[in-house]
Formats: C-alpha cells, structure tokens, sequence
C-alpha cells in the first residue's frame, strides 16, 4: 500500500503576492506592533517540522482581539493569507506559509481573563500556555489536565486538537473547551459556546473549530474545563522484559476500566538517551510510566490493581515517586525524550509519528512497527500515551542525507497504512499540517475531506486562513 | 427582555410541492417499505412537541444504508424535503414537516452491527435504541450510560445530542460518539472519525453531525464508547426542606469533584404525581435521586461524603437502593415523571424548558424561575439533572386555552433570558429544533447563527435535509 510518492517530500509551495499597500497599512496601523525584519519573519516561518520553506512577509503582533480582527479584515480586503502563531511548537508544518502572507502572533495575548473556580471553568486569551493557566489556577485548588509535553499555547493547543499524557483520564482539547472566541476569515468576531456544561443549542461550532488548525478563524479566546487538584497522586514505574508485556498490560488495565491518569510507554533504547539527557538511573528496560489520581484509598485500589495485572505480564521493579518533586522529575524526563533522542545524534532531526488505534489492536500495530523500524537501521525513539492506543516514533534522521528521510517517511507510510487498517488513525494529537494531507486523504475518504473542503470555502471563500493545510485547495 | 414575539406560537409552515412523480418513484422503489396511508403519514407527522401541522407526504422504511441514499437522491433529485424518524421521543418539533416532503423512517435499522468489548466500542444502526445497545452489551459486562428518560434511538439521540440522567459523569452525545456514517444531501454515503479514541485528524465532521438535528446528513450508522458495568451501585433519596438547600447540596459535591454518576432533583410537587401515578411512597419533600458508580469501597466513599453535605443542608432520610430490583423501581419512577405529570391533569400537554447553567449559578437561576411558575398558577412539574446545571419545567397546559400556552412560553421567556444572563444555554439536550430557533439567535448572536447557515446551506445547497429547523432559511 503506498499512500504517499516518496519523491515529493517538500511541501508545495505557491506564493501568493503581498502587495507592499498591504504592509504598509499594516505598518500604520500596528506600528511596533508589525515587523518585516527577516529574522522576526524566519522564527515565525518555522516550526519542529522538517520542511523548510519562505517565511511570511510580515508578523503582526496581536494584543487584543481588535487586533487580530483588524489585521484578518486588512489582509482579507487583499486576499492575503494569514496564519495563527502561539508557541510555535507545531510538529506538522501548521505555522509554514506554503502560500505566503503573514504570521498574526497571540503570544502576547497572555492574560487569564477570569477563573471561575466555583465552576471549575477558566477563560483565557490563546497566547497563555498550558503551564501558564496551571500557575493561574493553581491556588485555588485546581488545574487543567492536557498536557502535550511542549509548554504549548492553549490557542495552538485548541487549533490543533492536542492531546497528551493526561488524554487517557480526562481527554482531549476536543472535550475541555467549552466555549471560543474566534475571528473568521471577514475579520467578524464570534463566540461560541456558553460556560454551561453541555448544550444542544446550534451547530458545535466550538468542535468544528476545536482541530481546524487556523484553517476557519484565528481562535482569541477560548473557555476551558478545570479539575479540583486529586487529593492524592502517585506516580510509578515498572519495568518489562518486552514491549509486548507492558503493552498487553496497558489493554488489561484499560479494558477494566482502571481510572489510570497517565499511562505511557517508554522503549528501552529511548530510556536510556533519557538517563544520558536527564542523569536520571532509570533501569534501562522497557517502561511504563503511570499516574494515578484520586482519594488516597482510590489512589492505593487503582495502584494495587495494576501491580496485579503487570505482575501477570512479568512487570516488575516497580518504583514509587509520590512527592511532587520525584513526579516532577520523572515527567520533565518525559517530556524531555524528544530532546535526548535528537541531542543522541548530533545535527538530527526527528520524523514524528502519530498513529492510534483502538487498544485491542495496538500491540499488532505497535510490535510489527518495532520490527520495521529496527530493520531498517534508522535510530529512533519510541514514546506512547499507550492508555489512549497513540504513540510516537521519532525517526532521528541527518536532514542533509535525503536517503534517510525517504527511508523514514517509508516507515511512516508503513506504519499509517498498518494503523488505518487496524481502524485507527493517522493522527492522535499533532493534527493535519502539511505533513498528513495524503493520509487524511485515505483515511477520512474523499467524500468526506470534500466536505471539509466545502465548509472550508463557505466559510472562507477567498483561502486567505491558513492555505494549503489539511487538505489541498 | 423579549426574546420572542408571543403572537406566532405556532411555527411558520410553508409547503414544498412534492411531485406525484417522486411518490411514484419512491412507491417503484420502495414497494411495501413506502407508504402514503394517511395514519402512517401522522404518525410521523407528530412528536411530543405542541406544535400541529400537515404530515410528510410519504413515509419510506429504510432497511439499509442504501435504502436511504436512494430515498435521499430521488428526493434530492425533486428538491424536496426529507426528515429523518426514529423513535419519534423529541420533544421540539424536530420531526415536523414545516416544509413537507418525506419522512424517512430508520427503526427498522436496528441492528447493533458489532460489539468490541475489548475497545469498550459498539457499532449500531441509528434505529437501534439506548435500551437495545444495553441489552446488546450486558453479557459482554459493559453498558452504554446515556439516559434521556426515553427509549430514544441513537440516531435520534446524536442527531439531538442527547444526554440525561448519566451525563454528569459520562458526558453526553457530544462525548460518547466516536464514529458515524452519513448520508449527505446529495445522497452520498460518507464515514466520519474512527474507532481510534482520539484523533486530530482534519474537521470534527463526527461532532458536526451529532447535533446538527437531520439539517446536514442522516445519520445511517453510529460508533458509540461503551463503559464496564461498575463493580458496584448504589441508589439513594435523600429529601430535603427547600430546593435551595438540596441545589446547594449539588453544588458543594460537583464542585468537590465527587465523582457521581447521577444527581436528579424533583421537587416536592413532582414527587406527589409521581407517587400517585407509580404508587411508589416516597417522601413528599424536594429530593434529590443519586447514584453511584465504582468500587465498592470507591462507593461508599463518595457516599459518605455527598451525606456529610447533605446533612449540612438539612438533608435528611438518605434511602438506598442497592439491589437491581430497587434501583430499577427508583429510576423507572423518575423517567415517568413527565408521563405521573401529564395524568395528573387530565387533557393536559405539557411545554419543556431545558435551560442549562454553569453549576454556581444553578441556585439563582432555579429558584427565581421556581418563584415566576409558583405566582403563575401554572400547574407544572420540575426535574432536573442538576449535577449538570440543567433542569427542565414542565408547564401543564390546557391546549385548548390559547392564554395558558402564553403564559407558559412566557415563562420559558423569562427562564431562557435568565439563564443566557448566567452565562448558561437555551438548551442543554433537547435541540433547537422549531421551539427555540429564536433563543438560539438571542444566545449564540447572529455571527455565530450566521456560520451555521452558511455551513447549511453549503452542505446542502437546496434546502432539503430537515428544513426550517434551528435556524430560519
């Protein structure tokens, strides 16, 4: 099955014109707040993706919604693209102008805007980060449980559908977003959404925006879901002889309904650049690194229960971290392995996959991935939130040798191609991008990507919001 | 605030001619599955709304997928109307043929296609209802929790994103469908979403669809999470001396995090009908009707601490329910609670409200439209899934007596407009459909409005698939 010509591993790119009236204006109104110097441009013309392709003629520094609205009505008037900036921490190519235009940068768009703790809800502007609203809340005994890992911005987080280690308790962006603020591709603003908990008022257009990658209006506020702070967390790690034993653990633990918060996997291999990374003496073995929150009595129920079936499995070594400051320590590891695998060899970059699929099937998916990617010689680390059936290789590949992309980008294919017959998808938490439009393509069908397409026109008839991602033209 | 003008209580009904050609055809088709007797044709001309208006023309049962693309494609063909059928439980005009046209009846779509007890996913067709999956799944250990009172189908209940007694742990339609088929305005077949759990691939067509009340496809198949049976379960009464202090009550355990899985109120009133209609002896008082779900020693657990908040409130006479037997009894009573009401005056219909409010603003918001239902003299009954902010009067009206019905809608007037000022909806589970269309425009603006019906009419560019409902035009 190919689902890709390997021969076009570079995006398309065709720039439209930004005629210099368009930067003027934008320079007269934004002043400071608008920069055409090229290193401001090349920041916001690149993210972790591999692609490599002309940055935006201008970024425009947004400090309230006005803003962001006058510049999508100033570049809509010239039929210009623009495209969303948070944090910049995309994997898919999200923030790449393949046609041109300019970067509408939130990140100023930093305030928490009200805490509601009563209603365990809180509204911020979509240049706060996910660590960033924690601190906000933090004192009132509360926090906001999706965490990608990248200290990402909630707006680029809600764009992108994002997800994380936290996903296989509490969900995804796609169930904590209660309600958004956006601008649509005319420069109107928009709410939708109420803070009431659930609704059947109306077309979700909070789902529909929630996942569109910019592609139908530049998100400026958005209303999350927050959780009382557990009354107890533990963290553990237990060590496996195989791959397969922790993950036949993992779909025990899952299909019995077990509470578990976080629930990831580890290969041995990406354990040990996690030791070299972070000097922290993991036993250099397959892991699962699991959490587990609740009442102290449910905390110690869900643990005990999970001993048992890991033990079925030959898990062993389980070693505890219940102070904030082990659990930390562990998680920062984590959320470090993309960095330790790229710093294992020097000048690499990482080919990210994003494959999940139902849990009954992801031991098949997951081993004969291994045993391709082992084959092939390519280093690689191997991360997962197994609980929810995604996980992550990470190809680690020297850009400058294009045999070792093609090679990568072949084990993607495979590995696609294997998650789509196993009933899964493509992608779990990264989104479309540019990365992932031929594998959305199989994966949805073309009657259904051509509805996307449709309300895509409707509601921005002259392309101008993040052209060229998720699906062409 | 006048949110509506209350001169037009009845909806505007504007009849599309419907060929002798497309029955014809329909009856070449269909054979038998068509029918145009006038008894079927108002049996689908007719749900549990007030309105009255003209039936569909024909009535066609569909069998299979394909029975409703062709359906929908000869109707495309004509420009006219289709409505999709199942149970016939809405309660807001979602069935009425304000536009004629054909009703497509899908109840006998129901098949649960396949059960994947290990992924906790069962795949049904639409016509299958919430008690056919549960009887479908029980032998496997899991069940499927959303429970809006009545034996809707699921093609009903995700069209109307439906939710009920369960969603204040579950969530709603919103949450537990993971995958559809549709049949789109041009009668062609397309999937949305996979059995993966989560996934960011491309627009959340899946949640477009759930709620989109038959206005944007007709949905022939549905992927549903299902969840283990609990370990264990426990139902219990508590009654309490005012509604204040049982919705103080509730707001102190939700905003305690305490997992429960149901939290209804009935006030005093309504425990009086339903007493006199299910023989049941329960306290007359406002109660609250709860349940728990989990480990026995996680049952007990929270059972105790939602009785040490109660008893704080002045709850009192906490009642289990432990057997299967019991709680059946209990629940059985509250799902009748609408049908207890309706006898208890002879004749009677009764008009829905169905605001839904964040939690903290629960209490004014309940107590205020309490206070405007008693001064009316309105008999009514009050039910509500309180743990969610949502709660439902039932105005018992005389439909024979214009005024009655005005005073009723004025009363849903002024609780809507409340609820909208407490930053709640106009709905949280019964849809829009012809009751609403109005609160609708109050709560999500006429932007937001705007985009649905920019989304509708691009999806469905003649108008055909359930028209004049949510929005006008």
């Amino acid at each position: 099955m190919s689902l890709r010509n390997l021969a076009h591993l570079q995006p398309e790119v065709v720039l439209r014109a930004v005629p210099q009236s368009l930067i003027d204006a934008l320079e007269f109104r934004f002043a400071a707040q608008c920069s055409t110097a090229m290193a401001v441009r090349e920041q916001h013309g690149r993210d972790e993706s591999v692609y490599d392709v002309p940055p935006p003629a201008a970024v425009v520094f947004a400090q309230n919604t006005q803003d962001v609205a006058d510049a999508v009505q100033l570049a809509a008037l010239y039929k210009v693209p623009v495209i969303p900036f948070g944090a910049g921490s995309s994997l898919e190519g999200h923030l790449l102008a393949v046609q041109g235009g300019i970067s509408i940068d939130v990140s100023r768009m930093d305030q928490v805007l009200s805490i509601n703790a009563e209603d365990l809800t809180v509204t911020v502007q979509p240049g706060v980060t996910r660590m960033g609203v924690n601190n906000a809340v933090k004192s009132e005994g509360l926090f906001f449980p999706i965490d990608p890992g990248a200290d990402a911005s909630i707006g680029g987080m809600a764009a992108t559908r994002a997800s994380g280690t936290n996903a296989v308790r509490y969900g995804t962006m796609r169930e904590n977003v209660l309600a958004l603020e956006v601008v649509t591709a005319s420069g109107e603003v928009i709410r939708t959404g109420t803070r009431a908990k659930k609704s059947s008022a109306g077309y979700d257009l909070t789902r529909l925006m929630v996942g569109s990658e910019g592609t139908l209006g530049v998100i400026t506020e958005v209303t999350l879901k927050l959780y009382p702070l557990p009354e107890a967390i533990s963290a553990a790690t237990c060590s496996f002889p195989t791959i397969e034993a922790a993950v036949r653990t993992v779909i025990q633990v899952i299909q019995l309904g077990v509470p578990i918060a976080r629930c990831e996997l580890i290969d041995a291999n990406t354990v040990r650049m996690v030791n070299a990374h972070s000097k922290l003496g993991l036993r250099e073995e397959h892991m699962l690194l699991m959490e587990f929150h609740g009442s102290p009595a449910s905390v110690k129920e869900q643990a005990e229960t999970v001993q048992e079936i890991a033990s079925e499995f030959e898990g062993n070594a389980f070693q505890w971290a219940t102070t904030p400051e082990e659990r930390t320590r562990l998680w920062t590891a984590r959320h470090n392995a993309y960095f330790a695998a790229i710093q294992s060899k020097p000048g690499c970059r990482a080919i990210s996959t994003d494959t999940c699929v139902p849990i009954s099937k992801l031991a098949d998916c997951l081993l004969d991935s291994v045993a391709e990617a082992d084959a092939s010689g390519i280093p690689y680390f191997l991360v997962g939130h197994v609980g929810d059936g995604n996980f992550h290789f990470g190809y680690l590949i020297d850009p400058t040798i294009p045999e070792e992309r093609e090679r990568a980008e072949q084990l993607n294919n495979q590995l696609v191609a294997r998650a789509l017959s196993l009933e899964g998808t493509c992608t779990g938490e990264h989104g479309v991008g540019l990365h992932k439009m031929d594998f959305l393509l199989t994966e949805a069908g073309s009657g259904a990507v051509d509805m996307m397409r449709t309300i895509k026109r409707a509601l921005d008839p002259y392309n101008i919001l993040n052209p060229g991602k998720i699906f062409k033209g």
